[in-house]
């Protein structure tokens, strides 16, 4: 990893997200980036129409679309914009900051919120010892931060924060969509304030001890609403399951009801749920994720 | 108030609360109307648009749209359809259920949600004594029912409800838009079903006592976002208020919390809070609306 020097704290990359857009909007106006002299700090509110819209995007997610082969791709163009919307926006983003392999910014920081309870939930896109560290060192000085991974679902990440070769995501929770919520800014800005910190005592070799391992929550599939005879949903979560945080469930365990009260129990494998009934999954039909809680070990040296 | 005998349960009036939308379908395939014989029972799903969208509205918020006035508007066309979209769609609702005034539904149950702790919010439009008794005993029935009203707000509303003589509106919470849970699907269920349970005791004298008086909350103001200079919102509601169900407040307690962290204090008489940092208002820069806590008589004898 070449050393970190230049920054950039995303929000918005969902439009209906509002703590990040608002989150940036702070910093700048504060101009928050003087504490960190270090860094040459930018800020970007990726998905302004959708900001607008308050909606999480207008034609495709755009935290789907930073993969190096779509980067690249020629897009449709319609009415004077290439199409879908949000890839043309990744594209432009990936000039702004990247490009993707080379990349001018050398850390992202992307910030997001859940409409479940996510607690301060840190995801990372690699488990490299740097990334590691990070992930021990925002668990030792946040007491709510659960980490997760999808590092090993995704060989070439589709994430906005891919561009660069270290960052992370921010994903604060629960809280409605389209508001504001004090507790849930502050977690966040705790979280980058945290992040930020990290980076530079990892260049300084100014990090406290952070012990022999780290546990991250490492997703492994998902779990979608049961359908009635016609394709439609026929049952919600399990009441026991709402607002849990990353709860464990076993075989015979409830886990939808249907709208007439019967319980559905898991079949499956022990795992972690997380994005408990998330407002954002339900285009897809995802009721839930299943992960598990994995330790990874940290090695004293540097890469 | 004439004998009721039709009955129109509604769902997605709004379209990104699901609650109301999933109840009706579960009542159709369920054929509960079978349990009210004495009633012709017709279902709407008022917004299949925005339903199909996720979204309150498309261009208009249909609960805004059943004034008298605006019903018989001649509406520009645009593409072929009226504009705003929904007022084009109240218009043909008041001529499927209504029209308003003499209409053919003699009782209407809007199905909403709200992402702000409102428990069993009923909304009535009306204080007769017909609405007095159904609002007194819903409370009795159920134990989180709070009845709230508009109508010394507003002589001729615009709810989709006032296209009938009587009716009422629910609004369970908290829950965030375009999802279910089982609970709220079930506060829905059970004051849909004690709804069309008071008219059947109602009509056939058979009501249980409902004591003197019954206490409704009413609307007599809203208060905005605080702004910086450069129009923006700069705080959030105070957490202290975040979840609580109809707080009172009093001068000098906390409001707000700037993005600094400065506390900014309720300076107005006392006040009941409701719909504090719901989702669906701040499009209009709404915190929270203001109502007081008001005893309204029953009498013993009909109207």
């Amino acid at each position: 990893l070449k050393p970190i020097q230049s920054v950039a704290i995303v929000g918005g990359t969902h439009g209906n997200e509002l703590t990040g857009v608002y989150c940036v909007k702070h910093w700048q106006k504060q101009n928050k980036a003087a504490d960190y002299p270090e860094f040459a700090i930018e800020y970007l509110l990726a998905n302004p129409e959708a900001i607008k819209a308050n909606k999480r995007y207008l034609e495709k997610d755009l935290n789907r679309c930073f993969k190096l082969a779509d980067l690249a791709s020629d897009l449709p163009a319609k009415n004077n914009y290439a199409t879908p919307y949000e890839q043309g926006l990744a594209q432009k983003i990936n000039q702004q900051l990247g490009p993707k392999g080379q990349a001018r910014i050398d850390f992202i920081i992307d910030l997001h919120t859940s409409t479940t309870n996510m607690q301060t939930n840190v995801v990372i896109i690699k488990t490299d010892q740097f990334h590691l560290k990070l992930a021990a060192y925002l668990k030792q000085t946040l007491p709510d931060v659960v980490i997760t991974t999808e590092s090993e679902l995704m060989d070439e990440h589709h994430f906005l924060m891919s561009i660069s070769d270290a960052g992370f995501l921010v994903e604060v929770g629960p809280i409605a969509q389209g508001t504001l919520d004090a507790n849930c800014m502050q977690q966040t800005n705790n979280a980058l304030a945290a992040g930020l910190e990290f980076v530079r005592r990892y260049q300084n070799n100014s990090l406290p001890k952070l012990g022999d391992s780290v546990e991250i929550m490492s997703y492994h599939g998902k779990l979608h609403f049961p359908l009635d005879s016609q394709g439609e949903v026929m049952a919600c979560v399990h009441p026991s399951l709402i607002n849990q945080a990353y709860p464990l469930i076993r075989l015979g365990d409830p886990l939808f009801q249907t709208f007439d009260g019967e319980t559905i129990t898991y079949q499956g494998e022990p795992s972690h749920l997380a994005f408990i009934n998330e407002a954002a999954y339900y285009d897809q039909n995802i009721a839930m994720c299943l992960c598990q809680a994995k330790r990874y070990k940290l090695h004293d040296e540097r890469l």
